[in-house]
């Protein structure tokens, strides 16, 4: 039994993941197809590859992981399937893959050209399902990667925050706000540990400040600002059965400090 | 063929739905996962609760339903499974099984405490994830609830609203407005017949007044209000080809009236 | 292993789709469920049918396509399976099939009458749940479909924009709005190559002139309007990087027209 899971931009309201995943039945019958998330913002790479990075390892090993959020449809982009030691990606060379790449070990990547698997005609702006979703399918059968194209050396790199850090202080941003309006950062948990170790610290936001990291929401009164490690790893501000979002006003982009006292 | 049914607030923007998937098909590769809502408004224990009492029964036996509604995630609330003639029920133990269990012969309630079958390392935020998708991973291949935890003899209660009655008048509420705009009261088919009992009555919600329970939407001219029994077995005031909560301005909460004349 | 296809208007914010899915399964443990949209704005049959005519060729040769969009549900509208060269279409009668037959090889036509199969008590408000879902489950187990009612000649029309042409213009309108905003019509590829026949042409939708089709989105700069034939082979107008909708300040029922020069 293996699985397919899915990130695209096509949001609820069409059929175009619909008529994916009948392309996919089509070719295998068998599999199990997981929506990660089809609201991605439209052609938002970053926000896609953040919600890959974040999920992919919770699936059985051979999952396709399979994004389609390709603002670059229809160019001379590539195609490319990327193995690693436990998965097969698959998705247009547009840096989605850069995240998950960064921590997981490399077996091979494929640039996508052998035609004979696509679906005729192909359209020049939905390759989501004349292209990628076929390979996707053949790739769950357990056909090899190879079938598919011939071996490249690199992929597109994507343009992230980076964290920075100095003796005093410790700087991110804010990368993710999910639909409980929790405010996740890019600083994970090994960073921002060896950054304090067990110091006095505090975290600004907006204009707010956090002196300690709680273990969960409940720890604060109801209503008030807490920072926790999210459950991706990654320092989060959060307001205990409230909106982060709403109470501090904040928005994707917003810097957070870390500084010690 | 076994089947779990899931409820949650996690919304359709984040990927948390899709992991809590993953986990359960790593344990449980032939299991059928079916989204009953994900739409949960955050944290309201009462409308998932509605969701699951109007839905549980349509499913095959031995379906497990698991509902992760969990403003209490990281407390020391607990986590239950309970067991009743045909299903298998997961949840925090927040009052949201119930309405369920109100009608629902019960077999035995586990409180789960046995790590062994948790994700590791368990997060404070994401018991869903962590906790209550490997239980039901588990439960769905045929393991028996007491290998997780112990037997305990109660599970939390629901504040919900009742109905009144007195001699001339039935009183109810309404309890969820689906997305047709309809209003679904608590007031269920069998308390309204034997209370009107093929009498005159009127019925009262805002400044409207029905004077008959209709079979169907069309029975009504288009735009106007009916009220009816809805597919689940309540008082329901509806718009033929329209919306009753924008006809009528109703919301959540409003009080419903049915009148002897 | 068998597919069915889900088209509906129920939204995702309640447990509509998640019962007919569990009823489907109670019947047909086996089948494969696939969501095409459950988010066709409320009694929009026209919506509906370009949704389905655009997908059902996708999935795989006895694919079951059940549409519930039903304005009529409890009147005495017909409910009826099609079946064609390769798919099975259940639907009530109401000209949501109307389009797919237009092109389809229809072998017959039943009205479903047979109550032996339906869900008891049948509900005035829910057919999808108590008489399609279970329909569409046991003609996913090979059924044949006069087991369900008995066979009728015709099926409702449906009233849909008509493109016009004479010899120096062709108008349709635009007829879908998709999530990026591109305006779809309903002049298809063949209707337009036979009446622009390599002339020049320009193409006006609201003030807009366009005087070319483009293969594919990126063919114009980010930002630009431009036109091209989409993925389901109609004339579309779209921004590349961005939203026509927002763009022309479009609806759905705007004019657009092609004029010889």
């Amino acid at each position: 039994m293996s699985v397919i899971s899915l990130i695209t931009d096509f949001g609820l309201s069409d059929n175009f993941a619909g008529v994916m995943k009948a392309v996919i039945l089509q070719i295998n019958p068998q599999v199990k197809i997981v929506d990660i998330c089809h609201q991605v913002k439209p052609q938002d790479v970053r926000q896609a590859a953040f919600l890959l990075s974040s999920s992919f390892r919770f699936f059985p090993p051979k999952t396709v992981h399979l994004v389609v959020v390709d603002p670059g449809v229809g160019s001379r982009r590539r195609k490319i399937i990327v193995r690693t030691k436990d998965y097969y990606f698959v998705a247009p060379d547009n840096g989605v893959l850069a995240p998950v790449l960064r921590d997981e070990p490399l077996k091979e990547i494929i640039e996508i050209t052998n035609e004979r698997y696509f679906l005729k005609p192909v359209s020049c702006t939905f390759h989501g399902r004349d292209i990628f979703a076929p390979i996707s399918a053949y790739l769950s059968k357990g056909e090899s990667p190879v079938k598919f194209g011939r071996a490249v050396k690199s992929f597109r790199p994507l343009d992230l925050p980076a964290v920075k850090i100095n003796r005093r202080e410790l700087s991110g941003e804010i990368i993710h706000i999910d639909g409980f309006g929790n405010l996740i950062s890019n600083i994970d948990k090994s960073t921002l540990e060896s950054f304090i170790k067990n110091k006095r610290f505090s975290i600004r936001l907006k204009n707010n400040t956090l002196r300690r990291i709680s273990r969960s929401y409940v720890e604060e009164t109801a209503g008030k600002p807490l920072a926790l490690i999210g459950s991706f790893g990654c320092l989060e501000i959060a307001v205990n059965a409230g909106s982060a979002r709403d109470y501090l006003k904040a928005s994707k982009g917003d810097k957070i400090r870390v500084i010690m006292e």
